[in-house]
């Protein structure tokens, strides 16, 4: 048994969304209490650090809904049902990087909001990118731009708050621990 | 106009529950078609990294429902409404780990989803912690242990996944890069 387990009592399934599916659970708290949870469910990510020959960091400008903004993030995207997270890393690099590569590097993953949801992203790193000859298609409803920085562009995109996700702003601070300045 | 903005026809309110509520828009794309977009409201949370004199990291561990197992993380906790989030920084800190302090330094904000969902956290440091003299009640539903680890256990908890979510993840680069080790 996990320590402080919350056993579920009873599920009730509010929304099953193309992205998202939501609930809520009764449990038993661990002092034999009960209470209720609100659960997301969401089917992960991937994120790419790439990395140019020149030292510059490939990043994607997308306007974020929830937010009524657009963001510049690091090249990310959804994992498809039983696909591999290499695969979708090496797809969204190809789609919204026009890169590709050999070599992907495996960094790290994480839980992006614990509290309510079991989203994890897989974090990679390339700096062996191989341009593509021809362009690949994006998402039929994602429109986004995407340019390459020097590492003081991204501090200043931070500190503008145009950089403003935790998963690139865990990346750029991964770069520097890996020695880019 | 945003870059790329996409503009609500619609919304569909799905669920307003205690912690999120969710809802599904109809948006006009930049190419003048529609599409939805799943949306997750949240009330925004804090976070505070908290350091001992004799340079401890002060870490809580809690069962995450949507990931059934516990986790070692930061204090954090959310935001109540129009509350300021150096007030919700205190009460937390005070609550999870029994300490106080006079002497708040605020690091940076970010999303944590901002695909689906607009929470927003503010990041805290203090390494100017006081011991408070009577403990303070958690939420009724909350059940934690506080504990404090040097950078090689922090290092080791992530290794081991025990430390597995993004805001903790970033606090202890952020440490590093501070000159922690």
């Amino acid at each position: 048994m996990s320590k402080f387990e919350e056993k579920t009592i009873k599920t009730k399934e509010i929304f099953n969304g193309k992205i998202i599916k939501v609930s809520v659970d009764d449990v038993r708290l661990p002092n034999g209490e009960t209470s209720i949870r609100e659960l997301v469910k969401h089917q992960g990510a991937v994120a790419v650090i790439a990395v140019t020959e020149d030292k510059r960091f490939i990043m994607v400008e997308q306007y974020r809904k929830p937010l009524e903004k657009a963001l510049v993030e690091v090249p990310a995207g959804k994992l498809e049902p039983n696909e591999a997270p290499e695969v979708t890393a090496i797809r969204e690099l190809e789609e919204e990087t026009g890169f590709t590569t050999e070599h992907l590097e495996y960094v790290t993953s994480f839980y992006t909001t614990p509290g309510f949801c079991d989203e994890l992203i897989y974090l990679y790193y390339t700096d062996k990118l191989i341009p593509l000859t021809e362009e690949k298609a994006l998402d039929e409803d994602e429109f986004l731009e995407c340019q390459s920085y020097t590492m003081a562009e991204l501090d200043d995109l931070i500190k503008r708050e145009r950089i403003h996700d935790l998963k690139t702003m865990y990346a750029v601070q991964y770069l520097k621990l890996r020695g880019f300045d």
